[in-house]
This record gives structure tokens, C-alpha cells and sequence, in this order.
């Protein structure tokens, strides 16, 4: 149906104007929330939290209104508006319909407890890391899992299903732990033997830009020649520092990503690969159908394909052969002091494979291996197989087995990340889904543009992006993640595109 | 009556609450516009238009919700809160009540059709000023003076007064052209001879940093500095770059000012002026009483006095022999370029008046009378006396007569100020409400602290800051505008005060 058609006061585009409201309010939610990591005065702490708190509190009693739920069951009765299921009334319908059952589960006062509970506990877990003092946080932690539990309880679990479930809902619509354990058992079969050659394989690498020092306006000017070749528009977005690199969105027409604060003339700032990860999040951001406003058929999909994105220029572009075959050209004209770099160490630097302790500082392989731990831990967590008191040991364990690494510390180990602390549970497992997506889509793209790392090295990267907007971006919200995985390469989600990847990148990087 | 007595369900207390969550959602619409004038992307602009929309269409509707309106008149009937007028309960209703009727005396529609009027009215205005065309702006200044002449019917003029009252209300609360009438006159009476003798007196003039350029890091560092020096908070505010210098406050601990953006080294972003001007109004903005939260007691007074404490900052301070002897100092340590400046130069050099067009660069005399002809003449488009068709003329003639100078094309003539093609009539006598309360308020303090030039010679500013605070600042709206001059200064509001500083100033700075 043709909803162009559609007189004004018909409770379809009533319910549009609904939620393209919530919408608006939440983009002002995001501009608080960037100015907070980039500009705001420390001292405006507590008022930008009563800000953020009211905007929150609005966008929940706007998004579960009685009127939107009269609307969505007058548009529910309205067969037309359902007939083609992925055009975009039944999208539209079936993704409003989804958020505003999930937020009318949790009562108000639960939300505000989890929401209360999330601040202090996360403030708790960062004490207790600098303290190095698991015991601290472990209370917190208990009560976070406990509160999380009791969401589940509202949600539900989905038959056969288990209380992770509940939860990742949030994050990966549809995706459930059995759905994970089906690419992540058979990956981790894979990657330890891969892992394990490659740690015997004695090669050594060389940073070619290990001594360079370039001041900070020089280092941003390469970000931003790099970010606009890749295809980021600087009309509708911006580039700023933080303590942090991310990206948000306020709308396609205003992206803005960050990388790190960097000193004035520190290598630290430089980071290429940061900046390839944020533009790949704003790429999407960029290209999101803008015709659909904020109703969900111009929205991203979920966080596992949003990281799919962010990882295919990070990784499949930024640490590709061609990639730095072009950009070693770009790189040593703003950087006359990189002069004496190579592009084949440079390709190398950035292949190399480090079993480490750290999740965000680790390489594409062992990167999966962190994920595959945390993911296990909050399983266990939320079934009740793991207690909070025996999670150290657990964790350490596990990076014995897996990494081959030894736990000096908890800071190091258990405690390095804040997302438990926030009550986050089923969001680790969405940076690998990013790899597999990834991996799966650049075969994909490789098959029907054989020449696209040829391309790389001429910094054209159009055809890809072009792809890629075709394919994914200007979807918006039409498939589910899944669904989408099987529309765009013909195959449900499988470990064996990443795999692939990852023994032929790095078969080649190690010669094995 | 003390309110900490009063119970959480007290009406009182639920109004306050009320009228808190208005304030805090008011200052996250700050934010918008504070981003909008320095970091968002420009193809944002269609988006942002309709978040700020959304916010100000909320805080209208919160600020003028039947619930309000009834915990208001549950308040008024109980005595005991407005027992002593100037307690922060009998303050606070007083103010709460005079916006809440003020906001109800619009039709929502007519607010609309304003709104939307002074966003095509500005635009038309930009490219009238463009085209040097005054006819192409006359149409829409029309419909301007029309729906402004609209709002006088709602808010209806006050008894003995005239329409421009009725809107002057929104800036300067409780100020009439009649007021206004009583300083300007013999103010211009005075203003004029003097400035004849002035331009009669051939002084020269050098500007010791006009060949001089600094990078713009440099030129940040020395204003910082400078901000800090006079007592600006950086942990609760911030100093950015726009185009246009503008101070905005989300809170006493978010204070946000701007300086003109800059050339790489040019020595227009040099500006010291500039940023005394706003961190006089960052200053009030700090140190406003922040645990009145968003209710009236917390706020400012007026524009008038807001501008009083900028122009304080810029002009009384920034223009004095004290501060050049201190200034010259920092000044050559930050700029070695500068190391031939003398003091008395740039002292001479911030204090010569010379006629000119253009309001925005006009010096501290001058200033007046480019308000006065403003006054003038919307007083004369709102009563009728003067046709839109015959501003320019009008214009033209008076600055001829009170400048001496010849206004060549009304895009320097009446094109040069967007604010009454936003509507703003009865906005820019608050200029020099500043203009006169900040002299009174100067020779209050001289009296009270006779050493206050030379404690500025050694580089100090607390007790002028001290004395601010404690007298204007730290009252909020406690007083109305007339009020708190008679209270601080102990007379009413009168032209003398800044006759004698111009006088005093400007004969010794010209030798009459």
C-alpha cells in the first residue's frame, strides 16, 4: 500500500508523528551525551545528569503513551497496512510494536532502580579497579546481576530460550545464546590451533612510527583527509577528541565521531585504526534513509551490524594490503618525519598477533577470544552456574586457556571493563557479531567486485561504500539482522567467512 | 516564613518542582543553540531547527500546564509565603506568576505564526542586507511591526503607557519608554556637546598591536589567562570560538562563552574586549545562587543588568588606566611581538571615540546614540508616527544629525541589525541600560573601595568581583531592575553617573 496515500489523520501517520517526537527528543539526548564526553565543564557533572535524567524520563513516558498503544492497535487492524511485509508500514509497525511492548514490561520504578543502581554501581567499579580491590565492586555486581534478573522476570524468556536472551534482546534483536554458541563454539574450535601456529611462528615486526612525533593539528588534518576519502561527509558530521573514541548520531545529517585526546605532539593521537573504527559507525549514520525521519525504517538494524560496519573499515579496509600500499603516500606527505616508512611494515604492524590481557588494545584474532569469555561468564552469571565470588578465578582461568596469559591482577583481568558495572549483559557478544557480519559481507562484496583491493591502493574507495549503502545503509530497519545477513550474501550467519579471513590475512602476514 | 518547614506536598513545594524541570529542559535547549553557533555540521541545520522547536513547544507547554496554574493560586492564598516581599518565596511567586500570566496571554497560533515569521524575516533580512536592498526586507518588517502590534493587543499596554511597554517586558521587566525617556534625554542633551569637543580635539592616535600576529593557540592561552585572572571559573565553564561572540549559561556551573573565531594569526581574534564583554555576563552567570535551582531567586534580573555586569568587565575595567598597567605586562610575556606596546598607548588606543555607522563597533559614547535612534524609532513604527517605507530616511537623517556622518547604503545604515526582523522591539535599549547601571554601580564601588584602580594595577580583581557578587549577583531576582540600582547604589537610575565617567574618562584621556 502506497502510504502516500494516506489522509493526514489516519492513525498511521498519527503514529509516525508520535514517534518521529520520540526521536527528536532522543537526538537532543545524544547531543547532551556527546557534549558531556567532549566539551562540558567537569564541574557541570551533577546537572547534566538531572538534564539526561528528565530527557530520559520523557522519551519512556512519550514512547509507551496510552495514545501510541491506541494508535498501534487501530494500525494493527488495518490489513493493508501489512500486506507487503518489508515495505515500510509493516516495518515500521513491527519494530514500533516490538519497542513499545518491551518498554511497557519494566515498571517505572524498576527502571528508575536499575537506572540508580547502574550510576553507583558504576561509579563503585571504577574505584575498585584503581583500587585493584575485586571485593569492592563484588556487592555491586551481585545486586546488578539480581536487578537484571528481575527485568527478566518481567520480559519473560522465549521458549527453549534462557535469561541471557531477555536481556541481549536490547542489543541484537532476535538473537538468543543458542543463536551465539552456533558460530562462537565452532570459531573458538578454529582460532585456538590458528592462534597457537601463529604464536610459534617467531616473526618479528617493526612499528615504522614508533619515534615520530606530530603536533596535534597536523595529526587531525590526516584524520580528516583520510575520513573524507573514505567517503565521511563533513557537511553532516564532525571529528573531535575525547578521553574515549566514539560515534553518535543526532540524525544523518549530523554524525560525529571522536578519537582520542592526544598530547601535543604524542603517536598516541594517531590512531589510524581508531578513526577507520569510528567513520565505519558514521558511515552507516551518514547514509540511513533520512526520508523515513526517526521512524524505524530509517534506523540502524542493531548494534551487531552497526559493529559490522565500524569493523569493515577498521579491519577488512584498514588493515588490507592495498589499503596501506595507498596510504603510506597520504601518510608520509603530512608527515614528513614518517619518510623512511614502508607500506609492507606497515601492512605487517598492523597484522600482527598478540595474546594480551586487555580486550580493547587486542588484535582481530585473539579479540574474538575475549568476547567468547565474557560472553560465558554472563551466561553463567544469570543461570546461577557462576558466583560473583568465584569470577576472578573463573576469568583467569579462562585467559590461561584460551590466550595463554597469565592474570597478574584484577584490574587487568575481571574488572577492566565498565559494561557489567552498567548492567549491560548480552552487549560483549555484538563486537564479534560485528567480525562475523563483517567477514561474511566483505566475501560477499569481493565476489561481485573482484578488483576492490586494486581499488584500495588507488584511494577509491567508493565502490565499496557504494555497496555497502546499497546493500546495508539504505535499509534501514527493513530485515532483521539475520534475515539481512541472508538477503545480502545468501547465507545465514556462519563462523566460516571470518575464518577464512583470518587464516588467509594472517597465513600471509606470518607466511604460514 | 522559613520553606524548609514546609512539607514535600506542600503547593509550594510541587510548584517549585515544577518550575524546576521547565528551567532544566530550557537549558538543554541552551545547549542546542550553544552547539548550533560552534560545532554542528551545517547541513544540520533543518534538524536542529526542529529540535529546538520541539523544546521550546514543551517548555511553553509545561510553563503554562493548568497544573501550574493551580498550584500557583493555591500559593497566592496562602499568606504566610509572601509575608516578607523580598523572602525567595514571595520573589519567587511574584516571578513565577508574571511569566506564567505573560506566557497564557498568546494564543498558541499566534506564538507559532511569530515564530515561524522571525525565521523567514531574518532570512529575508540576511539577503536584503546582502543585496543592499531595503525594499526587498520592507514587506516582511511590515508583517513584523503587524504581529508584534498583535501581541501588544494580548498582553494589552499598561495604563498611561504605549505599545512599545508591552513588549519591552520580555527584556527589561517593568521598564517604560517613559522610563526610558527620563535617562535618554538629558543623557543625549549632554552626550552630543561632548562630542563635539571631542572631535573638535585632533588627538592621535597609535594602535601599538596592529602589525603584530600570533597563532590562535597563542591568543587562546592569553585570553584564558586573562578570564582566569579576573575570576572566571574554567571548571565551570568553558571559552569556545563562534562567529558572532555570544555568552550562554546552562547552569552556574556551565557558563559558555565565545570569542570570534580567528585566522590562523590574524589579530582580529585577538578581541580582549570582546572577551571581557562576555565574561562579565559569564561572571553574573557563575555566581548567580545555584541553590535557588531553576526557580526565579536563581536568576538574572534583566538584560539591562546582565549587560550592566558585561559592560562592567569590558568597559569600566577593561578600559582603565589600571588594567593597561597590569595588562601590558601578561600581554608582552604571551605576545614577544608586542614588546615595544606602552601602556599608556593602548590605554589611549581602547578609550578613542570616533563616529562611525556601525553599532557593534561603536565606542563607549558613541554607543549611546546608536541605541537612542533605535529607541526612536521603533517607539515611531509601533505608534504609527513612522512608516516602514520612510525608515531609511529616517535613519539616515538622524545619524547625520546626533554622528555627523553620512550613512552611503542601508546595508550600513538600517539593514545593519537582525533583531527587529526577529521581532525584537523594546531589545536594544537594554544596551544602554547597561551602559547606565554599570557607571552607578562604579562609582558605588569606587566609594565603598577608594583603592579599586591601583588593586587593578597589581592584577587585582576580587574586590570588584567580591563586591558584585555580594551586591547584584548573589541576589538573583530578588529585586526588579529600578529596584536593585536603588538598593545597591542607593539612588534611582539616573544619566549622571555615566555622563561624569565618560567626562572623567574621555577628558583625560583627550586633554579637555
Amino acid at each position: 500500500m502506497a502510504t502516500h496515500t494516506l489522509a493526514a489523520d489516519h492513525p498511521y501517520a498519527l503514529l509516525l508523528a508520535e514517534v518521529e517526537q520520540v526521536s527528536l527528543l532522543a537526538s537532543t539526548n545524544q547531543l547532551l551525551h556527546f557534549d558531556q564526553e567532549t566539551r562540558m565543564p567537569p564541574a557541570a557533572v551533577a546537572h547534566r545528569g538531572r538534564q539526561m535524567g528528565q530527557l530520559a524520563r520523557m522519551i519512556h513516558e512519550m514512547a509507551t503513551s496510552t495514545r501510541v498503544g491506541k494508535l498501534l492497535a487501530q494500525c494493527r487492524a488495518d490489513g493493508r497496512l501489512q500486506a507487503d511485509r518489508l515495505a515500510p508500514p509493516a516495518v515500521n509497525l513491527r519494530e514500533i510494536g516490538r519497542s513499545f511492548e518491551r518498554a511497557l514490561k519494566i515498571p517505572p520504578a524498576l527502571a528508575e532502580e536499575a537506572a540508580t543502581l547502574a550510576s553507583t554501581a558504576s561509579h563503585a567499579w571504577a574505584e575498585a579497579r584503581k583500587a585493584n580491590d575485586f571485593g569492592r565492586f563484588a556487592p555491586w555486581l551481585e545486586k546488578t546481576v539480581e536487578i537484571a534478573l528481575r527485568k527478566v522476570e518481567h520480559y519473560g524468556v522465549p521458549a527453549g530460550g534462557e535469561a541471557w536472551d531477555a536481556l541481549a534482546e536490547d542489543f541484537e534483536p532476535g538473537c538468543t545464546a543458542r543463536d551465539m554458541e552456533k558460530v562462537l563454539t565452532p570459531l573458538r574450535a578454529a582460532l585456538l590451533p590458528l592462534l597457537a601456529k601463529i604464536t610459534s611462528c617467531k616473526r618479528a615486526f617493526v612499528n615504522p612510527l614508533a619515534d615520530i612525533r606530530v603536533p596535534v593539528a597536523k595529526q587531525d588534518e590526516l584524520l580528516r583527509f583520510l575520513a573524507a576519502t573514505m567517503g565521511f561527509d563533513f557537511a553532516r558530521g564532525l571529528l573531535d577528541r575525547s578521553a574515549h573514541p566514539f560515534c553518535v548520531s543526532l540524525h544523518p545529517t549530523d554524525v560525529r565521531m571522536t578519537v582520542r585526546l592526544a598530547g601535543q605532539d604524542g603517536m598516541t593521537g594517531l590512531s589510524f585504526g581508531s578513526l577507520m573504527h569510528e567513520m565505519g559507525h558514521g558511515l552507516y549514520s551518514q547514509s540511513l534513509p533520512a526520508e523515513h525521519g526517526g521512524a524505524p525504517m530509517g534506523q540502524y538494524v542493531s548494534l551487531g551490524i552497526h559493529e559490522s560496519q565500524s569493523r569493515m573499515w577498521e579491519c577488512c579496509v584498514g588493515h588490507s594490503q592495498g589499503f596501506w600500499k595507498w596510504f603510506c603516500g597520504p601518510l608520509k606527505e603530512h608527515f614528513p618525519a614518517a619518510g623512511g616508512a614502508r607500506a609492507e611494515d606497515l601492512y605487517a604492524w598492523a597484522n600482527r598477533v598478540e595474546p594480551g590481557l586487555i580486550r580493547t588494545a587486542a588484535d582481530e584474532l585473539t579479540y574474538n577470544l575475549h568476547i567468547m569469555i565474557r560472553f560465558d561468564i554472563e551466561r553463567a552469571l544469570l543461570s546461577g552456574r557462576l558466583k560473583v565470588a568465584d569470577l576472578p578465578a573463573y576469568w583467569n582461568a579462562r585467559y590461561q586457556e584460551y590466550l595463554g596469559v597469565v592474570v597478574p591482577d584484577d584490574a587487568q583481568g575481571c574488572l577492566q571493563d565498565i559494561h557489567w558495572s552498567m548492567g549491560l549483559f548480552g552487549y560483549f557478544p555484538t563486537y564479534t557479531l560485528g567480525n562475523l557480519y563483517a567477514a561474511q559481507f566483505l566475501e560477499t562484496v569481493q565476489a561481485a567486485i573482484p578488483d576492490l583491493e586494486q581499488r584500495f591502493e588507488r584511494g577509491d574507495f567508493s565502490p565499496l561504500l557504494n555497496w555497502l549503502r546499497e546493500k546495508i545503509h539504505r535499509q534501514g530497519m527493513r530485515y532483521r539482522a539475520a534475515e539481512l545477513c541472508q538477503e545480502v550474501t545468501g547465507r545465514p550467519l556462519s563462523h566460516e567467512p571470518l575464518l577464512r579471513y583470518l587464516q588467509n590475512r594472517l597465513g600471509r602476514v606470518y607466511g604460514i
